[in-house]
């Protein structure tokens, strides 16, 4: 188990869906930025269930308590403990989902590598473990504001199932994206997509799709070649989202359909600004940031869990029918936008850091 | 700079195109592998320069020399030091590539975060840092072969511009791969394929492409969740491959067109074996590997050195026309194939020995 | 800040003294390990201020609450969060140690490094930080004995200001060492050191000694040389403890007053098993355990906190008196034992999942 | 096996005594450093055998070669990877070592531990692996040097068996340690610590003694509690030195015969610079560097190999008698000093770089 990410702004999750909590430690968060509850609590909001009608209608709390590491307002330098309980403890009611694997769910690998396995609610593979990411991700968010108060982080639903948001990245607006509840970047998308995962939900179904990404205004340099170059951490971080199924940066998958000579960035100066004319590197250049703007793209597969029976087997190995039981996002994406920034800050907030020590 | 990579087979690769060499080391090898120069060096002549029509013409020896950390052909627990020394050393003669940045290389962002560059032959930043990679790889897959010895981990270019590889993963065989020079898996797709990257480079011009990667027969449980899910340290590994723009794994970005009961792997108990009966998922569930095939495709720009005159500035920041010098490959795929096997040999080999602790 | 530790049974340990709480993350725990809060609540009881009356009366519980990776007593797998919550969170009225730097404290440090400081009661520089220490040992002492259980680690006081304690380590018994309040190994010794403290306490001063401990029965083989031998990950974790400032293995400093010919331990055969007929080794030989009882001392300094009036400057560099106030430990030699037993069973808990990977 | 060390100013050394050579890599190293081959091979003449009469008389070259990260006399900010050849190389003739373990050398828990040896010579455990340490170091004092250009790093021989040398830490000059052959600080030591080191070896033995390491003019603030505390990492790095039994700061083991009272450092003002009156703290509180000397000491066991019969056994659990062969050190310590202040020098070239991050 890993649940440790980071290099310097290192960053531990833990918790259970149904155990006492979930949270996060941050060690390496410098001393002097601004934190209080209701920042991060902002960010949670965000992600938690129950915020429309086409996300999962529970209504959790996620209440986050600050244990450590900050002082009238103030973080000290020292680890950061940030913490959520949980409302729905485990249920000593009898459970099918103790003994059946769900398909395309954690379920059988858990039990395959650690022979024992939080069954209730999904345990560690429940998407409430992303709480701790986007907690930390808030602390990161400052630290960055502090530094670069430029620099912009912004996600949304690019598309879902065949509903495709024609929006180019340079033109997402923050604002607009919050304003629809399934956070993608213009209205008339956002009816449609809502459609989609409405149509989806009634049959018992599911749909996935796209989340791009965009940091505006990051300085020139950060990532750390060779290994952790930027585009290598920022895929790392987003691949370990759960139903992340791909990760593009700049041209991504599609620099198959160029030619060099279409592909590649000139070069200009922009009064003493280096710039390019194109941008098909997505802002990162050698594994550093070139100035321009990031641009990735992240895909979620459909929800796993579906009202639907499917066939399975359960854990003494027998072959069954399962039907999920419930409320579950018929579509996790709107949700995903806000767990996305958050990784995507952490790594950008390490980077920062890193980038201290690349010259004497 | 970080040129350290994973969590108990550490590798350090170092070195620079024109400096005296470049080489890895390995800490954190189990004792008693049988390793050799040979089996080593089998590895690296598919990597190197010259094998084909379609690969760079350079004549790079690549010897690897095993410096320390094995003793008569076994592992000795202790740090895997190897070496090859380069032949084209740094020339004295004045270089335009000194002073101008090459579009969508890395030239500018080494200026910008480290303040100096080795601008002979792009330093750190060219091709020739793979080498550390592969000669790891080489080390990774004995390792495996020693434990299990049927897992295979099969790449291939399987698209080269507009020219893809209709094979299905589970049907690609490596002697057919090894076989043709574009290192794809059938003749057809192999002829045309040359004759893209042939057009591309009597232009003066470059193809880009996609790589596929399979390993088959893994054991069930390798990845280590949250942060560390298989699929997370597989795409961390491959972006860092230089030219890498994507990452996607099983259903990838395609995922985004299914329902989720069309995308769902349905369990079926085989004999005593826990399968799949579709494979959507790629062989990983919550991060960790079902006993599937793992399938994983990687995207590669075209190469950005062209002989074709583009725009760009120098390191006085004044606007110019640069046109590239040399020999080098219009299509990297062919050599990317046994870069991204020995990242996928590395990343599997880590796991396995973490998988050691996940039990009591 | 690095408030973590260990490789891969990684501790993040957090919380200052009059914060919300203090606890721990252990990421990398195996599945399978029993756990209950008893057991973990007891080694935190031996910790605890107001056992006896030579150690400071303040009453804290210090309940632990296991907030995630353990279901029905068993270890997941998945990281564990264990917290204390503070009964003594920071009070509102004016202190004078918000502004005064108290000699031989952190204060002046912290403030130096980090521009700001959790100034009540010490905060991150509190004894009470040694609780994540405490129940993060509780763990890796259930891992331990799950796989071992004939490990015995044991600590004892050998020494309080000049009362020595002539017990030679491998004769020390647990039960003895707990059957009196200063925690050494006889009753004359417990007595003589007893008065010792008293008569500093008398006199609102403090003393220090010297702690020692011994790990008995771990198996041969446990150290990564050439940085992370035993002895030196077990000196990083043992001068990482408040007032911690010396470290010895087997003959230590007395090693200077030998002759090779005497120093060295002459192996013999004892059945099948390979003995040492001395053991001034300390049961470590190239950084590696060989089965002879592991002996390590420890030194630590008088309390700094005392009741007389002493000299210092404040953090506006101001020169003046201070006179400590509340209850302090006149000597921590007695709870200092449980967070030496914690600290080298997470150490050798993490080698043994490290030996793990050792061979083939 | 661990030879990686440290955060950010990463090392990883290799090398075995009768393989191709030794040498290490660093990650980490800020761009801009001046840096060249005759500044690494001066600190690592100093470690070479064969400098006087007292040290073994070898003639080993130990010529070091610079493969990668340094470009016109700078550092680049990429991996320095630093390269010396073994002159030695394994002998094919028979060697009784083969399967012979010396008492209280390494040999048999690297067999217990891996499962074979690099037995010529002692393989990873001998002394020739300090060269990369002090290769490594010779960098670190670079960088340091560059930064804090009043920093002073230095080490002596404190005590060879009973002559101890009375200088005061403060007092010690470098000139007159590196002016006699046994490296103290003082000439009628020096006289004395020769005497004894020759009556040891003319009969066949040896003896150990004291090296002392003062840091002068460090910047406030170095360290990072809670476990990587400054002492704690110097701990780490010099307890990992070949046959080091013990490290202690400031008061250290004395710490014991002292009241509080007497023991803590009072603050006073020397115009705007705080400063203690006494420095029984080692320059370090609460982990962190307090801007006074830095002070500690490791004691060294006589060396293990001698000419003198001993009784072992070997891989066969046969027992028997050895005596040494060749030509070995009667005394570590002139030798041991350099590799002492090159663990120093690596400890707070990282702490200061880690320093970046402390502040927002």
């Amino acid at each position: 188990m890993s649940s440790s990410f980071a290099s310097i702004f290192k960053i531990s999750t833990w918790g259970e869906s149904h155990g006492v909590g979930v949270g996060v430690v941050i060690d390496g968060c410098p001393a002097g930025v601004s934190i209080s509850p209701e920042l991060i609590q902002t960010e949670l909001d965000r992600r938690r269930p129950g915020q429309s009608s086409i996300v999962t209608p529970r209504d959790e709390a996620d209440r986050v308590e600050i244990l450590s590491g900050v002082l009238d307002g103030k973080t000290l330098g020292t680890p950061i403990a940030l913490s959520v309980r949980n409302k729905d403890q485990r249920s000593t009611a009898y459970n099918e989902m103790q003994h059946c694997y769900r398909p395309s769910h954690a379920d059988y690998c858990y039990d395959a590598k650690y022979g024992i396995r939080a069954w209730a609610g999904g345990g560690r593979a429940s998407a409430r473990e992303t709480i701790g990411r986007v907690a930390a991700g808030a602390v990161a968010k400052a630290v960055i504001k502090t530094l670069y108060p430029d620099l912009e982080i912004i996600a949304w639903v690019a598309q879902v199932h065949q509903v495709i948001c024609p929006m180019s990245p340079a033109d997402v607006c923050a604002a607009t994206v919050e304003s629809n509840m399934v956070r993608t970047a213009d209205e008339a998308s956002a009816k449609a997509m809502i459609a989609a995962i409405e149509s989806a939900r009634s049959a018992g179904d599911s749909v996935g799709g796209i989340v791009a990404c965009s940091i505006r205004n990051a300085p020139v340099g950060l990532g750390d070649p060779v290994f952790d170059k930027l585009e290598a951490t920022l895929a790392h971080a987003m691949m370990s989202i759960p139903a992340c199924k791909g990760f593009e940066v700049g041209s991504g998958f599609a620099a198959a359909n160029y030619r060099g000579s279409e592909h590649n960035d000139p070069y200009y100066m922009e009064g003493d600004r280096v710039r390019t004319r194109s941008n098909l590197s997505g802002g990162i250049q050698g594994g550093m940031s070139n100035g321009e703007n990031i641009n990735m793209r992240m895909a979620f597969k459909p929800t796993a869990t579906l009202m639907i029976e499917q066939d399975t087997v359960n854990d003494e190995h027998i072959e069954l029918k399962l039907r999920g039981k419930g409320r579950h996002d018929a579509c996790v994406l709107p949700r995903a936008v806000p767990v996305v920034e958050s990784m995507a800050a952490i790594v950008i907030c390490d980077h920062v850091l890193r980038q201290r020590s690349a010259q004497i």
